[in-house]
């Protein structure tokens, strides 16, 4: 039961663990977002899928993108919104978003309190890519898109 | 965002999912648990992993068995115990257990409330084995672990 146990890690205050990292969302900085970070909790050569954990400051965003891989999502802290592919979804505590391969998403918090999310993703897995002028174009076409990404 | 979208999923009260079916713990009877059942959030052909929730009432636990493959566990709501190889550990709601291949391994509830895990799990793996009766024993030797069966 020792924070230095690495088959258990307890929860600290403000959603940390004892023994996690809290790292940068990305270590790209091409790509925008604003105010986020990620702790990995479960990641090993006997697992295929790592779990993550991002967390988003109010008013912070994860990077615009689509990629072959999937995610499963589920809302962990707080609420927000996400894009994900043409819907703009409300999210809070607990909902579960599943996003396809090659699908456009972001999540997004709300300007008034922190939004976390854990992801579980293939370790094997492509990078994400992001979109071009003509495609940013056609997302902001979308009204509830175009409120989004200015919000 | 409707309730039949399979790619939004809300969280309802009492940590269930819209579109997600509560479904019994295990198909097999011969293994022994109490008070469990198992919630499958996410399971898709592209992903090498699934995510469940299990959830006990109130002095209710998972069977006692281990196995090849490995779990990645989450406490998603209430405390409670578990047994972790030759370890018993208290964990409550956001802490991390690893369980390793081979190693013994039980969740149990606290007797005035429910407790809830996400399990992040390979989707191709072995079938979990049940303690012999010598193996019982041998775990039995352990006071703490004697405290934690009888419990």
């Amino acid at each position: 039961m020792a924070a230095d146990d690495p088959l258990f890690r307890p929860a600290t205050a403000d959603f940390r663990w004892h023994g996690v990292e809290v790292l940068a969302y990305k270590q790209d900085g091409a790509a925008p977002f604003r105010d986020i970070t990620r702790q990995v909790l479960f990641h090993d050569p006997e697992l295929k899928c790592e779990l993550r954990y991002f967390e988003m400051a109010a008013g912070g965003y994860s990077t615009l993108e689509r990629h072959q891989h999937m995610h499963g999502v589920t809302i962990y802290r707080g609420q927000g919104s996400c894009l994900l592919g043409t819907q703009v979804l409300a999210v809070k505590t607990g909902d579960l978003v599943t996003i396809p391969p090659w699908t456009w998403h972001q999540f997004k918090a709300d300007l008034d309190q922190p939004m976390g999310f854990l992801c579980m993703v293939n370790v094997d897995r492509d990078r994400p890519v992001l979109p071009s002028d003509a495609e940013m174009a056609e997302l902001r076409r979308n009204p509830a898109i175009a409120k989004f990404l200015e919000s």
